[in-house]
């Protein structure tokens, strides 16, 4: 008997037919003799409609009271589809029980509408569970420290399910969703993308990083950070296949690396086009500038992910970095009005016409030269790079979004990922 | 200044534009220098698309932790309308802030769909009102002992703007509602209803406890409890409307009994087709009977209205009750396998096509031969009396459904209420 986590998305959830038939799943492993914890997302098309209905009636420049409406509307969506997924697992003869965020609770920061979980109370959940209940844990959402609703930021039920598995220390977190595992790259940009069997954990933090959307980056952060196994498969085969078919289907995300296996030097692309280029220019170069500029974007919420300091040239320096698109305007008026004055700079400009794109495998680690195979490959293609950032496991390229497709499809190419091989590491 | 509560009924929030109309109404009051808590309903439809959903899913004999889940879902109703509220009013330029029912918290008993409030703790109310902030509480909802979500039954929002009303010892409490007050009876039946500018506290409980839709019987018994101030007005007035205007219109429910003026015998005609007739017959007569037979209907936190024990013949009594149509089966089944083998009784026999009419006025206080004028009238009509039931200020008759329109009517002429006096009694 083993404690496992099941995490549902909204497609898995969208109707009350697709709810019958994650009862039935569920109930299919809980007759097998495990005890189950499912965290289920809003059903498809719920958050969407709510923040529609919130666009019209919210004033047009949110602030943190606005944030704060924002993740008590937002949170309703999940606990909807925690109580009908409990219904629905009760007709089915089970006993079950959902509890929202906050009665778990799992606690959070104030961040609203990206906030992070800082710990879980595993007792009533570990009580349920010792009673025979199936016990659903309503994602996306926690509680402050002040009895404020908050919300994980979007695919934050990815995070809840880890992070409930990890304070319950459960076998393994089965991510269900709508693709049947994580590919080398996005099928939809590269007919010849294939399914990997293993992923490495470092890889897939890379590939979530870069925009791979299977799993929400912090999810697989949690993963990591608790060594949850965490395994990707799809809710779309019938619900009444073997148990065990389905335990080892999809993609699993592993921490033990199997030496004797060869390993593909570069394991997939990624890449993202949800960002947008800041560069501060002509900065004086003395100490504490970094932290100058990024501190007053770190203080509002707003994640940096590449940052770049060119070298200095007579006393000033050009700094660049890249947020997420929708946070791109609002980091430009904070540098304009906050940090340009204090700072001296000469002026910031940014673009958000650009995309992420990036290799990632462990073999990187032990061979040389891939980073240069990579410019070569790119530059063969036409495709003028803007900025780079490099990692032990993986490099990424700043280019000209509508250069996107052409560079992702040249890459898998390039890095022989077009073929039939299926384990690539792990 | 004035401490006010709104309501808002659940058509009053039934789209974004409603929601902005009620925002910039509340604005109109909190601008005028009142300190404003507003508590809204879910949007028009929301209960009944949620509780369709649940249809779909949920077992199809409700038990407790059924129940408990159903909480949870009707409960995100109220919290969405809440949260889109909070940013209309922000949008106005006003600082608010929304809270769910645990959040403030309204403590309730665990009787899940039909929760009682047991407390209300005032304190975060009050220190967000003295911070010049306009408070949203959830309506309908509420927390139990042990953290669970808990709702307060159909129409529930009333009782919980009259709670926090009371809790916070606010001048008045208005309920916002798509009619403009109280009325003689139901316009739909008697085209010469007539909206009564005051009513008597009790006269409106007995119009309420007698399906007047207007108000929430509990809300009113928590208002006579607390003498809260009570006012039904129309939320379909423009919002703009000149403030003392608004303030004096609709009906006020009222504690003061205004000796100099003519107080009508009656002042209202209520009817109720939601209830069905229970008899238990051939109940041997002795001690304890009743509480042996509705104890056990208590204890399933069914509601009973009527009750009735005729004079028993050799030994045998028959004992007659009404309890709402949802749950008449119910009853049914738990008398017949729980009650009547206990009882030694001959049978149980129910009827649901049954109606109950009502008439209603602190006049009969002083006024003798009501009751048999009300008897004499419907005899005229050829209708024949079920049940008969009275008290101080009300007399109920249980009659055929099919008769009720008819009796009504009938009722509202023969008690001179088709005419055009404004201020009944009060």
């Amino acid at each position: 008997m083993a404690l496992i986590v099941h995490k549902y998305g909204g497609t898995s959830m969208g109707s009350t037919e697709r709810i019958r038939n994650v009862a039935r799943r569920v109930a299919k492993w809980h007759r097998a003799g495990h005890q189950l914890v499912v965290v289920p997302s809003a059903m498809s098309g719920e958050t969407n409609r709510l923040l529609g209905l919130a666009k019209e009636l919210a004033p047009a420049q949110t602030d943190d009271a606005c944030e704060r409406e924002l993740d008590m509307l937002a949170a309703t969506g999940e606990q909807v589809s925690s109580a009908l997924l409990a219904m629905a697992l009760q007709a089915e003869g089970l006993s079950a029980v959902s509890y929202a965020g906050w009665q778990v609770p799992i606690k959070t920061n104030s961040a609203y509408t990206k906030a992070r979980i800082e710990s879980i109370d595993d007792q009533r959940l570990r009580a349920d569970l010792a009673a025979g209940k199936v016990v659903i844990v309503t994602g996306f959402q926690g509680v402050d420290g002040n009895g404020h609703i908050t919300t994980l930021g979007r695919g934050g039920s990815d995070t809840s399910a880890v992070a409930v598995a990890a304070a319950l220390k459960a076998s393994e977190c089965l991510i269900y969703t709508d693709v049947d595992g994580v590919y080398t790259t996005d099928p939809r940009v590269v007919a010849q993308a294939r399914r990997l069997e293993r992923v490495s954990f470092e890889e897939m933090l890379e590939m979530a990083s870069m925009g791979s959307k299977v799993l929400q980056i912090r999810s697989v952060e949690f993963a990591g950070k608790y060594r949850v196994p965490l395994r990707v498969l799809s809710s779309f085969t019938p619900w009444d296949i073997d148990l065990n078919t389905e335990a080892s289907s999809g993609t699993l995300i592993t921490f033990e690396e199997n030496e004797t296996m060869e390993q593909a030097v570069v394991s997939g692309i990624a890449f993202n086009r949800d960002e947008a280029k800041i560069s501060v220019l002509g900065v004086p170069d003395r100490p504490g500038i970094a932290y100058q500029i990024l501190g007053a974007v770190a203080q509002a919420h707003i994640e940096v992910d590449v940052i770049i300091q060119n070298i200095s040239k007579e006393g000033k320096t050009d700094f660049s970095f890249t947020v997420h698109r929708n946070d791109f305007q609002k980091t430009l008026h904070l540098l304009k009005t906050q940090v340009l004055p204090a700072l001296g700079a000469a002026d910031v400009v940014g673009d958000a016409r650009i995309c992420k794109v990036s290799i990632v495998g462990i073999g990187m680690r032990s061979h040389v030269g891939v980073a240069s195979r990579m410019f070569k490959c790119l530059s063969e293609e036409g495709i003028n790079i803007q900025m780079i950032s490099t990692s032990e496991i993986k490099t990424s390229v700043v280019i000209d979004e509508k250069y996107m497709e052409l560079a992702v499809r040249s890459l898998h190419r390039e890095f022989d990922l077009d073929q039939t091989v299926d384990t690539i590491s792990g």
